[in-house]
C-alpha cells in the first residue's frame, strides 16, 4: 500500500470570532494550508476531502462537508463530513491516509472547523454537551467537566496524583501557548493562578479546563506517487491508529486510563515501527489537565500512575526531553472541537519542518498526535516523521 | 489494490417505530446482516465501522458512531459517523471500500440509521430540513419539496415531461414495494390515486414525495484476501464513484440534471469497466419522483429529456428490461435518511444472489445503486456484480 505524506498544513487563529462564519473560518485555514505547500498546489489537484465537524447549530446540518468545500473552490470533489466528537478531524486525517493508500485518491484535504461561541441557536451549547454519553451521564446531570473530575479524583485516589501537578500542566500549556500567535488564550499563567482559580468541578479549577473556541485547521495528504511534485520536505505519516470504546465512563473497567488511546497508540506505533521512546515531541488531547496525565501513561511515555511525576520532573516542558503540547494544547491554544485533531497535525508539521519559531523543538524528527472523542469513546493517534528521517 | 466484496447485508423494516431507539433499530439491521453471511461471522472479525446518520435529535450528537456500534458488540473497533445528508450510508459503503483497499481493514461494517418520526426534540424536524441549502433556500422559505418541484417544473418546461409520468413512477414504486415486506408504505397505488392526491408543492402531489421513515440498514464489506472464509457467493463491488456539487440549486448551471450523479456514475462505470448498457437493475434515489427521472438520464439509462418516456415504455418496471427500485425505492420502501444508501446495497445484494423473492430480477448479474445528498450536493454510485460474473 502506498505511503501517505503531509505536504501542507495550516489553520486559523483560535478564539472567539463573532463576525466569521464556519465557511469563512475554514477558508482561512484552507488558504494557510495551500500556502504552506512548497511548490504550490491548485484546488483542482485535490481528489477528495474529509471535514471534521460536530455541529454547526442553526446553520447547516446536512451536507455541511460540501457546504464548506464549495466555499474554498473544490468543485465536484467527493467530500464527506466525519464526526467523532472532539476527535472528528483526527479521524479525518486518518481517512485521508486510507483514501491515499486505497489508490482512490492522490491528494486529499483533511480538516475541520467549529464555531462554538456562536449561540444564535438556543440549542447549540446543549448539543456540544451531548457529545458525551447522553442517556446515563448528561441526562443525569453530569457535564464534561464532571466526567473528567471523576477521572481526576480516581487518579488521585489510585496513584496519589496531586492537584498541583494538574496545575503544572496548565502552567506549561500556557507557557507554550504564549509563544503561539494562533492561540486562543495565548498568555502565561502562574502556578498560583492555576491553583487559586475558581473550581469548575472539584478537583478541577478553571485553569484545568480548556476553553470553547472558534477555529479551523486543515492538512493536505499526498501519496508517495505524487509527493515530490509538491515538496522536497514532506512529513511522512508513518503510523495511524484508531479505536473506539464504550461512550460512557460507567462502561469502563477503570477510570484512570483510556483503553481507546492505548489501542490506537499500539496500532500506530506498530505501523510506524517505533515506540514511545522514539517520540521527540507530542500533541496530546488535554481537554482537561488530567487528560494530559492519562495521555502520558496511555501513550507509553511513562508507567501508569507516573504521569504526575513526569510533569513534576519537567520532562514534558519545551526544554524537557519530551515536550508535549508545544502549541499550547487544547488548554491554551484552544479547542474548536472539529478543528482540534487536524490542528495537532498542523503543529507537528511545523515542528518536523523546523518552522515552529520560538517554540521549536530542536532536532525534532518523530512527532505524535493524539486526539480523543468524548471522554475516550474514540481516539486516534498519528506518528509523523520529518523529512530528515526519510532522507 | 485489493478488491472489495459484500459478504452480508441486512436491514430493519422501514416505518414508524415509536418504541424503538436508534440503537435498537441499528441492532436489528446488524443482526440481519450478520445472519446473511453464509458461513457466519463473529463481531470480533470486524476491523472498522462507518455509520451514516444525519442527526438523532435530542439523543446523542457527538460520538453517535461508537454509541451505535457499542450496542451491537463491536468493542474497540475504529468507528466513524459519516454525514452527507441523505447520501450518508452510501458514502459509508464507499468508505468501507477505501478501508479494505487501503490494507488497513479486512472486514468493514458500513451502515446507517435514522429515527425520523421521533419529534421528542422540538428542533428535530427543523434539523432534517436544513440538510438542503440553509442560507439561501431554507431561510428563504423553500422546503425540500419546493426544491424538487422547481426541478420538476424546469424538466417539464425543457423536455415536455408530464406529471402523469411522475405518477407512473410512483405507481411502479408502490407495485414493487408491495412485494417487499420491509417497506414502509408497502401497498399498491393506482395512477388515479397518484394523480388525484393533494398537491405538496406544485406540480408534485403527495404520491410524488417519499415518506419520512425510521429504519436502519447495514452491509459487511470484506477484502479479497478473506472473502472466501465467509461466503462462496460474494457480491463484488466492481465500481464506486462519488462527487459533490454546490449545495444550493441556485449554484447550478441547470435544474434538469444533477452533475454530482453524472460524475459519480462516470467514476464508478470506469472503475468497473462497464457502462449503463450492462446494468441489469438499479436502486436509484427517488426522494421525489422527478428525481428518479433525473437519475435515469444522469446515469445514462437514456438520453437527457427521455426519462419520462422510459417509464411510459415500461422499461424500468419489474418486468421491463431495466427494473429500477425493485425494493420500492425511497417512495414506497421508505427513506430513513442515514439508512437509505446502505439499504440500496442490501437490495442489490439480494437481487444478485437470487434472494429477492417475488421481486427477483431474473438473471440479474450487474446492479447499480445511486444515493443522493440534499438536492444533489453529494452523490455516490456503486456498481455491484453477482457471484456468477466473478466465477
Amino acid at each position: 500500500m502506498r505511503d501517505a505524506y503531509v505536504i501542507g498544513a495550516g489553520g486559523s487563529q483560535y478564539g472567539a470570532f463573532p463576525t466569521e462564519s464556519y465557511r469563512s473560518m475554514f477558508r482561512t485555514a484552507f488558504e494557510s494550508t495551500t500556502a504552506s505547500v512548497d511548490n504550490g498546489i491548485d484546488a483542482g489537484d485535490i481528489d477528495e476531502a474529509f471535514i471534521g465537524m460536530i455541529s454547526i447549530g442553526g446553520r447547516q446540518l446536512g451536507l455541511s462537508g460540501p457546504a464548506v468545500t464549495e466555499h474554498v473552490g473544490l468543485h465536484g470533489v467527493p467530500t464527506t463530513r466525519l464526526e467523532n466528537a472532539c476527535a472528528a478531524s483526527g479521524y479525518a486525517v486518518r481517512q485521508a491516509v486510507q483514501a491515499v493508500r486505497s489508490g482512490m485518491a492522490d491528494v486529499v484535504l483533511a480538516g475541520g472547523v467549529e464555531m462554538m461561541t456562536d449561540l444564535s441557536s438556543d440549542t447549540t451549547r446543549y448539543w456540544f454537551g451531548v457529545s458525551g454519553e447522553t442517556e446515563w451521564e448528561r441526562m443525569a446531570g453530569t457535564t464534561f467537566s464532571g466526567v473528567y473530575a471523576q477521572i481526576a479524583s480516581a487518579h488521585m485516589a489510585e496513584y496519589g496524583t496531586e492537584r498541583e501537578q494538574l496545575s503544572k500542566i496548565a502552567v506549561k500549556s500556557h507557557a507554550n501557548g504564549a509563544l503561539n500567535p494562533d492561540a486562543h488564550l495565548g498568555f502565561e499563567c502562574s502556578l498560583e493562578q492555576a491553583e487559586g482559580a475558581g473550581v469548575v468541578a472539584d478537583p478541577l479549577t478553571l485553569y484545568h479546563c480548556c476553553p470553547t473556541s472558534d477555529g479551523a485547521a486543515a492538512v493536505l495528504v499526498a501519496s508517495e506517487d505524487v509527493v515530490e511534485q509538491y515538496t522536497d520536505t514532506p512529513v511522512r505519516i508513518a503510523g495511524v491508529g484508531a479505536a473506539s470504546d464504550g461512550v460512557g465512563l460507567f462502561q469502563r473497567d477503570s477510570y484512570t486510563s483510556l483503553p481507546a488511546t492505548k489501542q490506537a497508540a499500539e496500532t500506530a506505533y506498530e505501523m510506524a515501527g517505533v515506540g514511545p521512546e522514539d517520540v521527540d515531541f507530542a500533541e496530546v488531547h488535554d481537554c482537561f489537565s488530567i487528560a494530559e496525565i492519562l495521555a502520558y501513561e496511555d501513550l507509553g511515555f511513562c508507567e501508569p500512575g507516573e504521569g504526575g511525576q513526569l510533569i513534576e520532573d519537567g520532562v514534558t516542558t519545551l526544554e524537557g526531553d519530551l515536550p508535549v503540547n508545544t502549541s499550547g494544547g487544547l488548554k491554551s491554544k484552544g479547542h474548536p472541537i472539529g478543528a482540534t485533531g487536524a490542528g495537532q497535525v498542523y503543529e507537528a508539521f511545523k515542528q518536523l519542518r523546523g518552522d515552529a519559531g520560538d517554540r521549536q523543538v530542536e532536532g525534532a524528527q518523530v512527532g505524535l498526535t493524539h486526539n480523543v472523542g468524548g471522554s475516550g469513546g474514540a481516539a486516534v493517534v498519528h506518528v509523523l516523521e520529518g523529512p530528515e528521517v526519510d532522507a
